[in-house]
């Protein structure tokens, strides 16, 4: 059984289909940070109804004043619209965001009597957040195997998966992806042309499964 | 140039007392997760106002819904007045307590660009909270060398020292160890009977240093 670390987002929301449909989800937890959109945590509040699923979220938004300039918690940063590659996307890194996340989660895990975490990085993500490598995940899984009387595993099992593969995973599933959010802005609808965005439409592209958001642009 | 993780306590606050003294101290952080002792943290603004060092304080407490049932974050649950060696002491623990505090020292660290993050854990213990054991520190370091784009170290000085070394030290420093509080339960002076009361008593003895803590026993 796992604690999942679950933000509403396309990624993520596979993730607990995926331990959902073992049977292994303890509970999802989200943690709103300071970051844009609400709009995710309804969308993970409403998959994890639906999957029958205890959800817990957590407000640590004051927790912006100790994480300084990036475009995700300071509303006065712009988020860029390009690419993942570029360089102007570094604005979009919470400083240390996954360690945080994650040690939350494992204290959850250990207030529950559980003894494992799982979050959704992916292969697609090592270049631009160094949190998201399996390098640093394996680093961290040996931490959390002694931060307490029992261990507790870091489960990452997306670490060799691009997004199309997450999107196909989840198409298997019967994931509704309409219900999951990316978009860095927080509109009523996906822009379409922010980092996430594009990264988002080319998964779909790529995975051959119909996209069923709605973009801005 | 490092983040001091600073909860106000005797062990913390020989510890900003030793990095202000070596120029070394870039901020103090203490965070509020739901303990009983809003008390700690006067004391831990007062130390930083004298040093020089600036201090940033972290509202946090709506944690405590995460963590469970722990006689610190949960005020239902009563504080044992015994030794630590005692079983009764693990309901002190706080899960995962020092992962958290450091990785919010470490994202602090990152915001303001510096590269290093101090706590104050050491030899006496080992014992009871696991993540105060070196071992453990040791893989957190190696996380923090991968959670950004430049490597994060994570200081511990006092690992070989037991607390009458750090009393000692403290003294040497210039502490004023009227102004720290170790107590873990809420009243106007330090209980005396508790198990880190004992422990703090244990150390001015063994150090041979003055102890000019009120002790309502």
């Amino acid at each position: 059984m796992a604690i999942i670390v679950y933000s509403g987002g396309l990624d993520s929301t596979v993730l607990l289909y995926k331990y959902a449909s073992e049977g292994r989800a303890d509970e999802a937890l989200s943690v709103c940070y300071g970051q844009r959109h609400a709009k995710e945590l309804d969308f993970a509040q409403r998959n994890c109804r639906r999957l029958g699923i205890p959800f817990k979220s957590l407000d640590l938004s004051n927790i912006g004043a100790l994480l300084g300039k990036n475009s995700l918690t300071d509303h006065g940063v712009g988020v860029p619209e390009t690419q993942y590659s570029c360089d102007s996307m570094k604005s979009t890194v919470v400083p240390n965001r996954n360690m945080l996340l994650i040690s939350l989660a494992a204290s959850r895990a250990i207030a529950v009597g559980t003894d494992a975490v799982a979050y959704a990085a992916h292969g697609g993500d090592h270049a631009l957040y160094p949190d998201c490598r399996e390098e640093f995940a394996r680093a961290l899984d040996g931490a959390l195997s002694l931060c307490h009387y029992f261990p507790i595993r870091l489960e990452r099992p997306f670490v060799a998966f691009d997004k199309a593969g997450i999107v196909r995973l989840g198409a298997e599933l019967g994931v509704d992806f309409a219900d999951t959010w990316s978009c860095y802005k927080g509109g009523d609808v996906h822009c379409g042309k922010c980092g996430t965005c594009l990264e988002r439409r080319e998964a779909f592209k790529l995975a051959g499964v119909r996209d069923p958001t709605v973009y801005m642009q």
